[in-house]
This record gives C-alpha cells, sequence and structure tokens, in this order.
C-alpha cells in the first residue's frame, strides 16, 4: 500500500480554535483564517454563509432534505449541540499530480434535532485554506431508520450575477460545450447549449452540472462541486435567477425517487472552491482530500499508463467496430459470424492490430487500447439491448491470444475494452467471466462505456442505482487487479483516492468530438476548473492530423486546436492514463513533434499552476516522478495568450535541455495547425521565457536535467 | 437426459387435413374434430373463434398488438400465405403426473403482411383436442426489427356470461383467495377479492389473473392462460363486462412499456382449454406440450423430493427468522453478529435443525429446508433495500458444516433458502457464491424467495425483466446441478418441461395463508384448474394442527381443513416436491394419519382425475413411478361431496391392500378438523367405495399391490 500517513493531528476541541459564537451563528474558519463559515438556525431552518477574507461568497443559505411520504428535514430543527476539531495529515496517493497531499481543514458539526419527530440530523462542516465542504449525516436511530429523498434542498447563494462557465444540468451526459455566461443569462442560452446525445435527459433551462466555475466581478472564483458521492444519486443545481441561488437538484430513479437511504448514513460532500486566483483552484485537492483513504490492501499493481488506440480510424469513421455488414440485427447466442460476409473495415483486425503494437511498442508506449474486438458490434447501439455483448467472444479475425502474446514478446500489454450500451445488468452477468478473461490472457487495465439509455429501464447514468454499478464494477475489479477507466460513467467526485484502480474517467465531452463538428477552442482551458475537480478525464488528446477528411473522406469535422496544443494536453489535462489518440501515420508526418508525447510523464512529484484564466488560458509545470524532469503545458482558449514564464521552480544551481514546442508565428487552429516550432537549448532556475500560444493553441516544454555536460555540449542557453 | 421422442410425425401439409376454406376463412381443427379454429382477416384485422364439437367456445377475437412509437400491428394486414401441418410425438417427463405425454395437434399459420409499412407478422395456431394454442411470430425483416409493445390486444370473447373463479389481475402478486362468480359481477366484487400482501398493483376493477377458469350455463369448461413465458412480459386479462370479452393486459416495465423485442421473436402461447368434462381440463397437458423440450443435456441430478422444513413455525409466529432483537435496522457489511444478544426464538438454530433431522430421516424424508440460516433477517422486508442477504454467511448459532454432514449422516439432505426481499441485482450479484457455497455443503435443491416490492425499482414481479431474471436463476442453477422452486416468481407457464431443474414455484396462495387468517375451503380445488396449469406448486401441504393458537398462543388464525383434506392435498396437488410442514410434535400426535404422508408418493406413472368440479371437489388416482401402487386423493371444497369410486384403474385379477384415510363422521373443518377414520383392507380393480368427505375436507386411499399373499393374512376386504 503505496498511500500512507505521513503526519496526523486530530484534535477534537470543544469551542475552541476558530470557531467563535456570533449573534446565535457558529463561525467556523479554516486553518489560516481565508475561509470563515458560518452556520445558524433561522427559526429552525438550518443556514449557512462562507465568506473569503472577509468578503461574502456565498451568501445565506438554506439547507434540508424532502422527503417522501416523511416530515421533511428542511426545518423545525433545534440545536442540540455542536463539535468542532482540526485536522491535519499529509498523505500519498498511489499516483497524483504530487506525491504528498496536505488535508488540514477545521471540522464543525451541528447536531440538529427536529422536536416534533424526534429525528436527529447532522450537518458537518470541513473549512479548507481553499474551500468548504459540508455534508448531512443521518445517525443510526428509532425515528429515522428508512427514509426516501425526494429531493435535497441544499443552497448555494450567490452574491451577485457571475460569469459562469456551465453545461446543461442533464441526468445523462455532460458531453457538452461548455458555454461562459452570466447567470443571468442561463435561461436564455439552455437550449442553444444542449446538443445531441446517444442519452440525455435535462431537467431545468436554468439547470446546470457540478463541477460548475464561476467568477464574481470583483475577481473571486467560486467553484460548486461534491465530494465522495457513494451511494447517493449525483447533484446537480438548478439556478432561481432572479435571486441568484443554486439549488441541489439530484437525480431521479425510474419511479422519481431521489434517493433511498438507510440510517446510519451520509449526503456526499458539498463542495465550495473559493479563491481570489485561478491557480488556487486548479492546485486545489479539497475533493480528493473529502474522500476516505485508500481501501485496497495491496495496490502495487496499479501503475501510470501511457497508451495508443485503434479507436480514433473508428470515431472518425475510417474503420469500423463491426466485422460484417449483412447483419440488421444480432443476437449472440444464435449467430455465427464465421458464416458472414466481413466487411472488410473492421478495425480491430490481426493485421491492423500488429502494425499498432509494432508502432506503439517502438515509441516506448506501455498499452495498446482495441475497440470493437469482440462480437456484437452491429448491434450494439440504441435500442436498451439487454443481451448486447458477451465480453468475452472475439470476432474471427481478432486473435486475443496470438495478439496478446505478441504484444507482451514487444514489452506491452493490450488495454480491454468493455462497453456495455447501458445494460449494466448484463454487464455484471459476465463481468466475472470478462475480468477472468483479462487475467488469463495478461490485460491490466479496461476502458468501460455506457453508451445510450439505461437498463434497467427508468435509471439515469447519474442516478443512485447507476452509482452504486460503477463503483461494483471497480471493486470487483480491483479482486482481478484491474484498473478501470469508466466512459459516460457519472463524473468522479474524487473516489479515485478510496478506490486508486478508477485511473480515469471520461464524463465530460473528450476529444471524440472534435471528429463529431468539434469542440471550442476555450473547452480545454475550462475542463481543468470543472470536470477535472473530481478526478482524471481519459481525454484522449495527441491529434496531430486537423483535417479528418484527410483520414475519412466523408467526416467533414475540423480539429479546433493546433499541435502545439495536443502536446499541452498532456500537462493540462492531468491523468494517469494518458493516450496519443491519432493515427500511427499521422504522427510519422510529424515525429519531432511527436517526441514529447513520448518524453511526458504520466506520473508525478509535484505540480505548479504557473497561469490559469477559465475559458483562457492554463499554464502549469509538473515534475516526473521519481526524476529531476519537468514538463510545462499551457493552452490557450477562446483568445491568444502570451506567457511570461520563470523557470524559477527548477533547482537552483542546476541546468537543464529545454525542448520547446510552441505554436508558429503563422499558427491557426482553424487554417494552419500544424505550424509550430521546436527550440532546444540550455535552461536554469533563473530562465525566463516569453511564449505566445494562438486561439485553440499552446505550447509545450520539456525540461531534462542535465546529469553530464558533455553531453549537452553545444546547446545554448535559450532566452 | 430422461426426455426422449417415443414416437414423432411431422407431416407439412398445404391446406390438406382439417383445414377448409369457409366464406374466406380458415378452418382447423383437433386430430379428433373436438376442437375447431377459424380465422379469418375481417377487413384487415385478424379475428380468430374456437368451436367446441360444433358449440362456439369463444366468439369471434381480434388480435393484435399495439406498438410504442410505431404503427401499430392491428389491422391493415392482408394474408401472404398460410401453411398447416400435423404433429404427433409421446415425449417423456424428467417428472410428472405421467410417464409418457402425446403431444398431437393441427397447426395452422397465417402469414400476414401490413402492405402500409411492409411488416410481416404470423399467428401460428396448435389445435388439440383439450384446446388451442395461439401465438405472434415476428419474422427477422428489415422494417420491423426493435419494437417496443403498448400492448398486446388479443381477446377472448366469451358467449354469456359465464361462472367464473377468478383473483383480482396484478403485477405484483397471485396470492389471493379465489372469487366464484358470474363475469358480470367481477367488477363489483373486485375490491373485496382483494387482501393485503407485500407487494401487489392492480390494474382495473375488472382485472382477473390466468390461468382463469370457467364454466358455462351449458356445461363448457373453458381455460384461458400462457405457455412458454420467455421474454416477454406476463399477461393478465381485462374483461369488457357489457361485451363479455376478455383482453389481453401485460405487464408494464417501469417506464410502462409492456414488452422489448428484436426480431426475429415471438409472443407466449395464448391458450384456451376447453371441455364438457371437468376431469379433461385437469388432466390436459396443453401448457406443458407448447413448451419447448428439455434443454438440459443431463438431467440425471433431478429428482423428486419429499421434505421437511423449519418453518410452520416462523410462519405462525412461534420462533423467528432473525437471530437477534437488538437491531432496528441492518447494514450486512458492518454487523458483527457474535457481539448482538441472541432473541432466543431463532428457529435455524443447531439444536433445533438436529431435532427435524433427527425426526425428518426417521420417517424416510429426502431433504429438510431451513429458514432463517442467513445473517439479515432482522431487517429484510418492506423497504426495497438493496444489499438485503448475501446468501452465504450463517448466522452464528447454524453449524452450515455441522449440520450438513449430520444429515447426510442420516441420509438426507438439507434445502437450501434464498429470499432475495426483491433485491434481484443483489442476488444476481451473489449468486454464483450461493450456488458454489451449495455444493460445497452437498444441497441440491433451494427455495428462493421474492417477497416484497421489486428492485429495480418500477420494475413488477410479473414483468419482462423480471421474466428473464428468474429464468437466468433457473439456469444458472442448472449449471451448478442445483434444483430450484421459486416463490412470488411468475406463475409458471409449462417452462418446467424445458428446464426441469424448476421443480416447483409458489407463484398463488399457499397454506402459509392458513397461518395469516385462513383460506376458502373451495381454494385447494380451484388450484387444480387454476395455478396448476402452469406447473407443480409447492402449496406446502399437510397441517395436523388446525389451531394456530397450540402452536402460538398469539396467532388465532385456523387452518380450514381437515387433516383428511390434508393428506389428500398430496395427490390432488401435484408437485415432485411435496412438503410435510407441520411441525414433528404435532405429526406425533396422529402418526397413524402421517403414515400416508409417509407413504405417498411424489413421482407417477399414470394419473387418472376420478372426478372434478372447480370449487367442490376434486378426486384423482395416481400409480407410484416404477410401482403398481396407487396413491387416491380427494379433497371437497365449498360443500360435501360424496364420492361413488370404481377402483377398475388397478390391474386386473391383482389384489391390494388399501388404507382408506377418512373424514370421521362428525368431521368438520372448523370445529373438528381431527376427526378422521383409518380402513385397511383388500381391494382389487372390481372394488366400489362409497366416501363422504365434509366441506374443507377429504380422503387419501393409499393401494399396495399385494406380492405375498401371507403378508395380508386376515386382511378383509374393503366393501
Amino acid at each position: 500500500m503505496r498511500t500512507y500517513y505521513l503526519k496526523r493531528l486530530k484534535t477534537l476541541v470543544a469551542c475552541l480554535l476558530a470557531v467563535s459564537m456570533m449573534a446565535n451563528a457558529d463561525t467556523v474558519k479554516s486553518p489560516d483564517g481565508t475561509i470563515a463559515v458560518e452556520f445558524r438556525l433561522d427559526d429552525g431552518i438550518p443556514v449557512y454563509n462562507v465568506t473569503y477574507k472577509g468578503r461574502l461568497a456565498v451568501k445565506d443559505s438554506r439547507l434540508g432534505l424532502e422527503l417522501k411520504n416523511a416530515e421533511n428535514l428542511m426545518d423545525g430543527f433545534v440545536l442540540d449541540g455542536t463539535s468542532t476539531s482540526t485536522f491535519d495529515e499529509t498523505w500519498r496517493p498511489v499516483w497524483g499530480e504530487v506525491s504528498q497531499i496536505r488535508n488540514h481543514y477545521n471540522e464543525y458539526v451541528a447536531q440538529l434535532r427536529q422536536p416534533s419527530t424526534d429525528r436527529k440530523m447532522n450537518i458537518r462542516f470541513r473549512v479548507y485554506d481553499d474551500g468548504v465542504g459540508l455534508r448531512y449525516e443521518f445517525p443510526q436511530q428509532k425515528n429515522l431508520v428508512y427514509f426516501t429523498i425526494k429531493e435535497e434542498h441544499t443552497q448555494f447563494a450567490m452574491t451577485g450575477d457571475h460569469t459562469a462557465w456551465w453545461i446543461p444540468g442533464d441526468y445523462d451526459t455532460q458531453e457538452y460545450d461548455y458555454t461562459e455566461s452570466r447567470l443571468s443569462e442561463i435561461g436564455a442560452m439552455h437550449d442553444a447549449a444542449v446538443t445531441d446525445n446517444a442519452s440525455q435527459t435535462q431537467f431545468s433551462k436554468t439547470g446546470v452540472q457540478t463541477s460548475l466555475q464561476m467568477k464574481t466581478a470583483d475577481g473571486l472564483y467560486i467553484n460548486i462541486h461534491e465530494a465522495a458521492l457513494v451511494d447517493y444519486s449525483c447533484m446537480h443545481l438548478n439556478l432561481d435567477d432572479k435571486a441568484m441561488v443554486f439549488e441541489s437538484w439530484l437525480t431521479p430513479d425510474a419511479v422519481g425517487d431521489k434517493g433511498n437511504m438507510q440510517t446510519p448514513c451520509k449526503s456526499p460532500w458539498r463542495t465550495i472552491e473559493v479563491a481570489d486566483d485561478a491557480r488556487r483552484i486548479l492546485a486545489s485537492k479539497l475533493t480528493l482530500n473529502l474522500n476516505e483513504p485508500c481501501k485496497l490492501e495491496d495496490t502495487s499493481w496499479i501503475h501510470p499508463v501511457k497508451y495508443m488506440g485503434v479507436w480514433w480510424e473508428m470515431i472518425t469513421g475510417k474503420s469500423s467496430w463491426s466485422y460484417t455488414n449483412e447483419l440488421p440485427s444480432v443476437k449472440l447466442d444464435s449467430i455465427d459470424y464465421a458464416t458472414m460476409k466481413p466487411n472488410g473495415t473492421h478495425g480491430a483486425n490481426n493485421a491492423n492490430v500488429r502494425r499498432y503494437i509494432d508502432f506503439a511498442s517502438e515509441h516506448g508506449f506501455d498499452q495498446l487500447l482495441i475497440e470493437g474486438w469482440n462480437i456484437g458490434w452491429e448491434d450494439w447501439f440504441g435500442h436498451q439491448k439487454d443481451y448486447v455483448f458477451d465480453f468475452v467472444t472475439p470476432y474471427p479475425d481478432f486473435d486475443i491470444k496470438a495478439l496478446n502474446d505478441y504484444a507482451h514478446s514487444k514489452g506491452m500489454k493490450l488495454m480491454m475494452h468493455h462497453e456495455t450500451s447501458g445494460s449494466t445488468r448484463n454487464y455484471e452477468r459476465h463481468m466475472e467471466a470478462a475480468y477472468t478473461l483479462m487475467n488469463k490472457y495478461g490485460y491490466d487495465a479496461v476502458k468501460s462505456g455506457y453508451v445510450g439509455n439505461m437498463l434497467p429501464k427508468g435509471e439515469h447514468h447519474y442516478g443512485q442505482w447507476m452509482n452504486n454499478h460503477y463503483l461494483y464494477a471497480v471493486k470487483e475489479a480491483a479482486k482481478h487487479h484491474i484498473m478501470v477507466n469508466g466512459h459516460e460513467a457519472v463524473r468522479p467526485t474524487g473516489l479515485c483516492r478510496t478506490y486508486p484502480n478508477l485511473v480515469g474517467n471520461e464524463s465530460a465531452r473528450g476529444t471524440e468530438y472534435q471528429a463529431f463538428g468539434g469542440s471550442k477552442t476555450m473547452h480545454v482551458t475550462v475542463l481543468p476548473f470543472t470536470r477535472l475537480k473530481g478526478g482524471p478525464m481519459d481525454y484522449t488528446p495527441g491529434i496531430f492530423e486537423m483535417d479528418i477528411e484527410k483520414i475519412n473522406p466523408n467526416n467533414h469535422s475540423h480539429v479546433n486546436s493546433t499541435i502545439a496544443n495536443q502536446l499541452a494536453l498532456y500537462c493540462t489535462m492531468y491523468s494517469p492514463i494518458q493516450m496519443a489518440a491519432d493515427l500511427p501515420e499521422n504522427y510519422e508526418k510529424h515525429m519531432d513533434a511527436f517526441q514529447f508525447i513520448k518524453d511526458v510523464a504520466v506520473d508525478w512529484d509535484d505540480s505548479r499552476y504557473l497561469e490559469a484564466e477559465p475559458g483562457r488560458y492554463v499554464t502549469v509545470a509538473r515534475k516526473a516522478k521519481g526524476t529531476g524532469n519537468w514538463f510545462v503545458g499551457c493552452v490557450a482558449g477562446s483568445e491568444e495568450h502570451t506567457s511570461t514564464l520563470s523557470l524559477d521552480f527548477l533547482d537552483k544551481g542546476k541546468k537543464y535541455v529545454a525542448t520547446i514546442y510552441a505554436d508558429g508565428k503563422d499558427a491557426d487552429y482553424k487554417t494552419n495547425p500544424a505550424s509550430y516550432t521546436i527550440t532546444k537549448g540550455i535552461v536554469t532556475s533563473k530562465t525566463r521565457l516569453t511564449l505566445r500560444a494562438v486561439e485553440g493553441g499552446g505550447y509545450a516544454i520539456s525540461i531534462f536535467e542535465v546529469k553530464d555536460d558533455a553531453a549537452v555540449k553545444g546547446l545554448k542557453k535559450i532566452k
């Protein structure tokens, strides 16, 4: 177990520390006093607010839950007692942006009782220097055993008409492009923000998803999300756009209930990060810290992965997941593929897979994902089909043993793919056999998928039922020493701390949309503020050929990005699994730029957010784990950006070789995305760099510690 | 594989046999001409009727399906073609009422096409001498691939205001007492017919369940049910009580859809049995014949079972399933039963189980069911709790290894119990481990249960989703050589032919209701006409102590039955698994009567229905498999019944020892149920017996072939 505590201090002190009683309200401050939460009962109604350096960030906001067939837990409360404590530990994640994470907060628990029903509910606040977590806790008690949540009414009252980067609230997808607008504009812009998806269910014109990033007129950055979403339904936010108050809006189950609870139990944490510097939002580890420590005894088998895939060629339409075109529909238990005429476009065929293995192994990749390897793809989508895949039977032209053997002989593994099409009972029925097959052939990572509407019918991707399924899949995988990268699953909430074999999720609009019509240039400058709050995203960067017609003449999509921007994503979109998503033949045209993808690390000792503004730019420097090498990435969003960088994060007195991959002067994400410059030279901690990124552009820098001066003889200093 | 074909004849003949074209209608007759079906398109609408010996049994009735988001399959059809054939085979069931079953029918297929949509649908009729099966078939085709059924509109138009024995139509239970009424009275009597159940969902005041038994004013017996319910939702019937037309009413899924179909596919068979003698209804094997032959390669491990159970003491409230009273609710993953105070009433404790094993093994039983052996029973019910049981962890006072070893040492097995509480995902997740545990300890039969509302939420006990689950459980059990006896599952439709390890179901109001307030005396004279149409019922007969207060002073229920009636049930309620449900101490008071339970067989070479009238009486003689011995049972329903029996089913010239267990002269199901007489003597095929059964009473006769005259010396002839 690589996660352990470096330091641990837990003190229970009653009415001490930063807690003070003022006007019938309790206030608890963060360790350095930056953030303060005030809690009180307002005529029996729980109310809190949040201040940042004395400025109100969240105005008085109600807390409570509406129950089904029972008295609500909204009002009529008395305060039975309070407790406060301080916690300070530093822990080591199995993988991460940093090798050590400090978890330091002051805690306040309000022990509420509703005398009319003799029921108890606690509200727990953890106040960090970069934000607040609060949750409901329902102790074991006589009058509250089982209960059904009709709605959770947690308010987040904003102080004004902030700017927000939002996507429409939806029970089934968050694969939307972000919209930047004032809060007051969300309602009018909602419909335009909804684009087609295989499964989607919006609930309100002013409904948005978490994590929601906002910025106030006076420069406060506020982020609302949740942490440790376990055995509960996923929270969205609905805005009262007159009062500028957000309220929680849970995902319903098939009969409209929003939570099925048994005491003792608790809600996930509702998180509010606040900072006057956007970089602090990106650097915050609040979501992870609010999750439970690692529950896996042995994590030695979990490792970062850099991978390629037989995937982009299907996404672009160059080849197909399916094996034959002869079948109007498939019934797995009666079909004999051996008798079917191959369509000639099946991507996951032996020769093609070997070609990818050859290229990927030559360039040092760890794994190769192959989609479309298993039978059923002729008819996998859109019918809520129960027995859609069996997860164990390869197509006739995919020799699972030979291909795994071949990969292993080249020092690689194959990566498994389990598309469920949302048919979760079917997946659970086959899961043990599927994981066992993986063990047999030497796979240790699976990309799972949940495209389309859910089975059982009426359930949503983000409901309690499905959330339990996703975690079940991760736990069962851990028994088989398998890492999971779940696509279309619920957005992550830091559970990868507790189950670090959850190495990735999609749960947002990924690179694939660049082949489906393109994404906004600002997209990758928003995701670190939103989607990445909960955990790593398998964003699948590394596209070099932006003109998809070059891959498939029938696909006229354009990738709204420069090559330099694509390289930078390996730094800005943190993930322990990183794909080089493009085709080998596209990399072969730009092997000089491809070198960065080969060099860049996927696990880190340290990360420094150098510049950040949502929608505009994100610049981060990361130190590769166990080395003295650094990698820097900068992405520019909706407008061009010029960085003035200090490399003062480098060790003083040391010499480094830097290679800068930057947008060319004439680079343009639309018309000239392949224009880049590569500059190699010596840098030190005193180096100052001015680098320009065009809209949708960026730059990437590899910085290798020089251990042998002779090896860099002749290289000049970069100025 | 013990199921094989003795004789098989299949002939495809076009427009031959009993099929004739009359007035634009096709008529197909049964092999002996008793029953005829007429089919025609009436202005594009499929219509059929059924005649019995020239008398109309089902008037012109529409056929068709209403689809969701697609044109209906109700009208606008043309007849593309027809085909007819004859089938005659005799097959041997693995277990059954008879050792050979003849499957003899004339078949007619109407190949319909809807020109406006270019879609095809076939309607297939199989016409037997004792009834009709009809079903919809949807061939693979371009314009009908996936479709969703909004409702099936199969009509059964009655010729008058028949008498019916009915229970309320319900998506979740059929544990109701039957009501005898005219069809026109159903609507008014519906509400009174609904009694409380753990899960129930009625849909219409004139909704009733199948199998529905009716009788016309002129003495025709008509029975409507379904056969081979696979991958479809269970059919109920809704009555238009003005027109006296029943129409199919399917069970909806969580979003209200009634069937999720993928061509090629078919509906279950809709069955109509017709006879002018009620005994022919009971003797009909139409439901079994309409199911597919056995799909299990090896059935050598499947065997009939006579069993006792640690069960009635919990049902009556004498003891408890639960181990402790200290828990307001249970979370299985955090509870430690070892630290809990036992409640002292837990039935499944080592000493009590050994006591039952001692008694049951002494008296020749095969197995002992023990309920409440596994952790979780403190909190198993009524909360749609997800993780309600793990199916593998015994309570601290149940030594699973020692008790199985002890039973085996006495020549018995224990019978497993899997109560799911309707939490089906949880059951499927634990199923493999649960079956593996059974294999480990030597169990080969499981009683499963589905008490309470379903999980996933919104699904019903009788919907397509759950029907798929039940069959999954049976198929997975077969892989482990485990026999399944499913309680609260969908009513059976003859699937035990195809999967003979499905040895029983409850799916009706069983004996347990005699401890919950009692059932009507006619109940057991109706069940053979209704519930047993689809397959055996685990009715759990054999109650000797009718005054439940004697078992539990707090339970004032009375068993509405005489002891002789209870004995007769072992013959009249056919099942390959039969329980002796009462407590050992109650049997010990009547060991002379108990002798019949010890003697009676549970598998048969032959069965002769001697007398039958729904609601009034059922008398059957059955020949024990592989022997010359017979067992006769008669139950009287809502009034007393006197039989004049001829034993002419016995081999001529042979001598038999008969023991007659009959109601005493002063027997009364309410006040004197334990009054019985036992008469032993010699009988032959010429013997005629006059035997009286009181209301709720009956008689049972064991008839053993005499192989050694000396052994019966002194016994007199019975006259």
